[in-house]
């Protein structure tokens, strides 16, 4: 075997880690799981909270990727999930959902053509900060024959995307109403930076002053003689802020389904973490290697988690923390001799839930110590 | 659509965002590129550096997962490749790898069982460092009626795994010695810890310990009649260091094929990063959002690199700095304005081409400007 010969790619995606009717503990590491108790009371306790507001809950889909999570979430009440990439709403669309708003600009032809195709299978919508970009997606949408609601991104804090509130966004919203096939349907003002404020009265300041700018530049439109039917925005980690604001009309908080680590440090009114929704997703994890008393390996690193907001937490082991992430390793310190065994399974609550389960091809679904079903991280890798 | 009715997977993998003959700046994005000129420079300098000695080369694979690498890696001259996990063994075997040393613990029957299946199609070896998962591995491979060459994983200063040097290696290899279908091939002993040291003091000094304690063990080892054939390890950061030992046989750096924006940080004899190998991997990004003179957004976030060893750097484009990743977004600040426009491709170098690699299916192999090859990333996600 000297010189390389073009080769098959991969027969085929690798296998589910475990099997319905499968006792939890049997499944193969690392494996993503979905405590499905835990993810039912969040679903449940979302919809208790907003239980006599009028706001609309578009969830989040960027978190799971999974279509079989958001029609749980649409027959929970949802009016449909976002989410941030062209190829995510296709697989989301493929999957059964027919209202998808793409939470997010699409910039370059080959996506605004891919969206616009989208249009005729399902209810799509987009945002837009920029004049050029919104002339391209008009340009896209004649091209396919349908039409598609579009709202301006409004940057309320997160200095990410978007324009500036005020005359910027009227500019845009103009400009749309303007453009055959282009619907005006509202503003996009999502303050990302607030969620994980860890004092519920930072978390308050950074929303009042989203809120703010928010109203203001409603007035402006109104004035003009444009009304933005959608308001969105909204995160876990300040939903009812905007649910409470008479300005926000839909929340988009996408985390909640899971919880993670890093969401867990939040805290409330009382000085504690705030612990509204409980943790469902875990990995799953192998003690592979236990040569010292107070030092475990497990075969979940870098590859199997995210670390970009800390380390994953040990679930079910007193005193024991993860400490260090390696490719495929993962470092847990233990409060004492015989807390792990080598061959053990451990479940590990991610720091981040987003870019963990982006990592995963499934899900195993869990109800009790038995595997009810294995959902398909249909939109895994989805970043087109 | 109240109710959730099973629904189909995702219908295919997403597709190459580039085809062969196309202009790079036509990919769609994210996208995985390799540079085949940097690349092919790259191979070509790690045979240079180790003519003269005698050392084997086993390139790690979990770098790259891609059997298309590996056979070019063996058409230079590397005896197989190493990988960290029986999926990407698989992985590697299926894509026309012969000779793979799984550079890790196998623990649990299932993938002792894969393993030992693995052993019909190619040669395979494996590490361990427990009495018990010796146990398992034999019987796994005496249900297979296959035979299986093991290394010892003996702990040299990563305090990860593998037994203490001395005494510890020495009783597995006895252990070894004595398990039918098994054979003693040597002893794994890879310094991670020390790959990233920034200056060649400090990895002179972290190898030369671990050279110390491997020279110990062989000895302990030849006194007890039994010879290490193999003594391996090694990686990007210090495989000249090992290659030199006398001590150490065959090396296992992965990171040279790519090199990434953390290995670009180490530091040579005079004070000045060091340039031995050449930045082939790139992410390819889309600027989508830019509404600030100062700062551009690209729709390549956390969910398109890992930034667990730091941001990426951004690749041709003065004074530019990617500051602050999220999901799917990452925030450039720019020296200036009219540094970038709205829609034009930048390219990164990710701060760690590992977890990095592993977020994509495809890699778009380009030369000059134009795409040359599209090779699948066959192991990704397999962490099985």
């Amino acid at each position: 075997m000297n010189e390389p010969t073009p080769r098959r790619p991969r027969s085929a995606p690798l296998p589910p880690p475990a099997a319905v009717g499968m006792n939890i503990a049997q499944a193969d590491t690392p494996a993503l799981l979905l405590d499905l108790d835990a993810f039912e009371r969040n679903l449940a306790r979302l919809t208790e909270s907003l239980r006599g507001t009028s706001v609309r809950v578009r969830p989040h889909a960027k978190s799971h990727k999974c279509p079989e999570i958001a029609l749980r979430q649409i027959a929970r009440g949802a009016v449909g999930v976002c989410c941030q990439k062209v190829s995510e709403a296709e697989a989301l669309v493929h999957g059964g959902v027919s209202d998808v708003l793409v939470a997010n600009e699409v910039v370059g032809t080959q996506k605004l053509s891919r969206l616009a195709e989208l249009a005729r299978q399902a209810r799509m919508s987009v945002c837009v900060d920029d004049a050029g970009n919104l002339a391209d997606l008009a340009q896209a949408v004649r091209a396919a024959g349908v039409t598609l609601d579009v709202l301006v991104e409004v940057n309320v804090g997160a200095n990410r995307c978007g324009v500036e509130p005020g005359e910027p966004v009227l500019g845009l919203a103009q400009l749309i109403a303007q453009s055959p096939g282009l619907r005006f349907a509202g503003v996009h003002a999502y303050h990302g930076a607030a969620q994980h404020l860890r004092t519920p009265q930072q978390r308050l300041e950074a929303i009042a002053q989203a809120v703010s700018k928010v109203r203001a530049t409603l007035q402006l439109l109104e004035s003009n003689g444009l009304s933005a039917e959608i308001v969105t925005g909204a995160g876990t980690g300040t939903y009812m802020l905007e649910a409470a604001s008479g300005v926000y009309n839909e929340i988009q908080p996408g985390s909640y389904v899971f919880m993670d680590a890093d969401y867990g440090r939040n805290l409330g009114e009382d000085g504690k973490p705030v612990r509204e929704f409980e943790h469902s997703l875990f990995i799953l994890a192998t003690v592979m290697s236990h040569t010292v008393a107070t030092r475990a390996v497990v075969d979940a690193g870098l590859k199997a988690h995210s670390v970009d907001s800390g380390m994953p937490l040990v679930a079910d082991v007193n005193g024991a923390a993860y400490t260090k992430a390696s490719d495929e390793h993962g470092v847990i310190e233990l409060a004492g001799p015989g807390t792990l065994k080598l061959g053990q399974k451990v479940r590990l609550v991610p720091g981040h839930c987003d870019p963990t389960v982006n990592l995963y091809d499934w899900l195993v679904c869990y109800r009790g110590e038995r595997v009810e079903a294995i959902w398909p991280v249909s939109a895994r890798g989805a970043f087109y």
